[in-house]
């Protein structure tokens, strides 16, 4: 029995730690070019009228040779429920010209599902060239997912799990276990080995307790805030996800012609930009060269932030996604949780790095119903000192947010009341 | 829907709050109890002596009112998987006394049986007194194992995870999270409140690392070797399970009269006492008085410790549990894994606190089939620093244990291989 063990695991490790490799590199070279797009667009600010240009671009693209692709994470889901027609090896290539196109013009959208079809799109032609069988298949394409969020955020533990959990809703099983974790701590560290690093948040509320263990620091009021702030966390995860569905609809009723609808998206985030009167919603909102902006480092410190960024966010990012822009929806959840948790500290009298953190997480664990993956990001991502707290703002999040997902393909396995 | 959710959730904290704080207070009580005898018997150690004289009373209680209460955990598991007779109300004093009498004579037992017990016991007295349906005694049972590991330990994520992991191999389902969560938290919360303390563990491995995001440090050598060390875990946790479960069938054919058993297994463990010929791995086995004894505490540092220690515990504590003696597998399970650690690091050039952190939680995970949750466990007590490695032991230990278990209840839902 042991023998037999261990001849699968060096088996799938030959699978998977290969495909893993070419994941994490293109991820990072993912990461570097958007790294240089948007740069480009910070020195080009006019590069946002050509939004609509650019999405046409995109929508052609996958409209002539998209096939399946299209579908995005959905068709990877669909995929590992029920392995059919396989996921294309154009998926690859088609979404990180069409990220790259919608960041270099502004287009409010994140990374994650490009990472994430990048990994799936490797892993299926892993598949094809080994000839796997159906089980197996269902377990490299979730290594593939957890290889691609793994390097993306640089999270691999959250990247394991997301890939367990974002199939089915309520519930998780281990028999991906070993090879989605492979998968994502060789997709991160090769990541890290082409030199790409990743965003570093700090949260100094409570930074000097050293161990989690040592400094036992639960505080009544703060939790009972954190409880209140989690059901608003999961509340705004279901108006993004009800929103982006309904948009979605409302522009495939609307405009025939594929390639139309991101000029028409394109159209409405430029006269988003002249409404509110700010590019600090456009692009993925990690950083900017303006130090008055409103971004995802600034966030964390306690300067004021509109109140109401938050829901700028969601309004710019469904606009962009829904309209078929490329990109993901995890990054400016992030953002959307992240500024959503900050206005609530200063209603609440809360640490704001620390809402921010906690919105970052709970409501990106809300949308795609991924409470466990969450936590692990935000101690992956924040250090252990509040892992309790990000524990109990994502599983109230994530009960918060219904039934509802980002992921239309996403199954309900236990119903969460 | 969102006004009927909210609803359940304020029913189910009114009923699982107050659970909580009573088990976390009668936690309190056992972990400073717990304390005192083994002071006691520090003081005293002559008192080994009168080990078999404890197991015959410990033995003949059960015998005489411990009705389905022997049966432990499993009881619990059954009872969570299928309710029916319920767990009796005298299934948390019985298993105090007995803890607590099997620590002061010097057996080789742990504190989570007890925890979970006393857990699971009074859930199931509010699950009465409420008048519950099944499916609510379901998660209430498992929201009081949840309260009494997360107060044992200090770990609420861990005691939330655990009370959900444990019941089936290689699937979760998340209709109990946040019962679990809460009771956890509160449980945890409740024992600090009354002034109960838990053993603080330092790595100094990378201690200077001060954010897990901050400094990326894997290192391909040492991951090769937790890889090598986590197999020797996994195949620890089956050895011990495999052999608690010989000993136990042993002892049951062998002594008919269930009150001699304890007592045989008592005259056992004097005898391998004066074989080994050190009281160090009598008792609980976190500290000692003693400053060169084998303890959990000395195990983190980079002392030279007997290449053997984790066989003599494994002995020591199924000689003692398979018997009738009462405690619980967990905090062995912790030295057994350290001391595993400790010994493969010397043999392998590794760091010795790293590795009694990594075999501390992964025999743990091995043994009980619960790879998240002492993943989580590692995190809460050791910080997150090296929680790749602690998630890639803990998972390899779990797969290499097989389908073995320390619990006969747990159900196979997924297999590993």
């Amino acid at each position: 029995e042991i023998a037999q063990f261990f001849t699968r695991m060096l088996r799938w490790s030959a699978a998977i730690i290969p495909m893993a490799i070419i994941v994490g590199s293109v991820c990072a070279f993912f990461l570097w070019s958007l790294h240089e797009a948007t740069r480009i667009r910070f020195e080009n600010p006019w590069l946002l009228w050509l939004l609509p240009v650019g999405g046409f671009a995109v929508g052609w693209l996958y409209h002539q040779f998209g096939k399946s692709s299209e579908r995005g994470n959905n068709l990877l889901m669909d995929e590992i429920h029920e392995p059919g027609g396989g996921v294309p090896a154009r998926m690859a290539p088609l979404v990180l010209f069409g990220t790259l196109a919608t960041h270099l013009f502004g287009g409010s959208a994140g990374r994650e599902g490009t990472a994430v079809q990048i990994g799936g799109s490797i892993a299926s032609a892993f598949c094809r060239f080994f000839r796997l069988d159906a089980p197996s298949v269902r377990i490299l394409l979730m290594a593939g997912i957890a290889a691609g969020f793994g390097a993306v955020f640089g999270t691999p533990l959250a990247g394991a799990v997301f890939a367990l959990e974002v199939l089915t809703i309520g519930r998780l099983d281990y028999a991906a276990l070993l090879p989605c974790l492979i998968a994502a701590v060789v997709g991160d560290w090769t990541c890290h080995e082409w030199g790409i690093g990743h965003t570093h948040y700090q949260i100094s509320y409570l930074a000097s307790a050293l161990s989690p263990s040592a400094n036992f620091h639960l505080d009544f009021w703060l939790m009972a805030k954190i409880a209140l702030a989690a059901i608003a966390f999961g509340l705004a995860s279901r108006l993004f996800a009800t929103l982006s569905h309904r948009l979605s609809a409302f522009f495939k009723s609307t405009v025939k012609y594929p390639p139309f609808r991101p000029v028409l998206g394109g159209l409405m985030v430029i006269a988003l930009f002249y409404l509110v009167g700010t590019a600090d919603y456009l692009g993925l909102g990690v950083s900017s060269p303006d130090p008055g902006a409103v971004t995802l480092e600034t966030l964390f410190s306690s300067a004021t932030i509109h109140p109401w960024s938050w829901l700028w966010k969601i309004i710019f990012t469904v606009v962009t996604l829904s309209s078929g822009f490329k990109g993901g929806e995890v990054t400016p959840l992030f953002f959307i949780g992240a500024a959503l948790g900050n206005a609530l500290s200063g209603a609440m009298g809360a640490p704001p790095d620390l809402f921010a953190a906690l919105g970052f997480v709970a409501v990106f664990a809300g949308a795609t119903n991924t409470p466990l993956a969450c936590t692990l990001m935000g101690i992956e991502l924040f250090g252990a000192t509040h892992s309790v707290y990000m524990a109990v703002a994502c599983t109230i999040a994530y009960l918060c947010s219904g039934h509802s997902s980002i992921y239309l393909s996403q199954r309900l396995g236990i119903p969460k009341l």
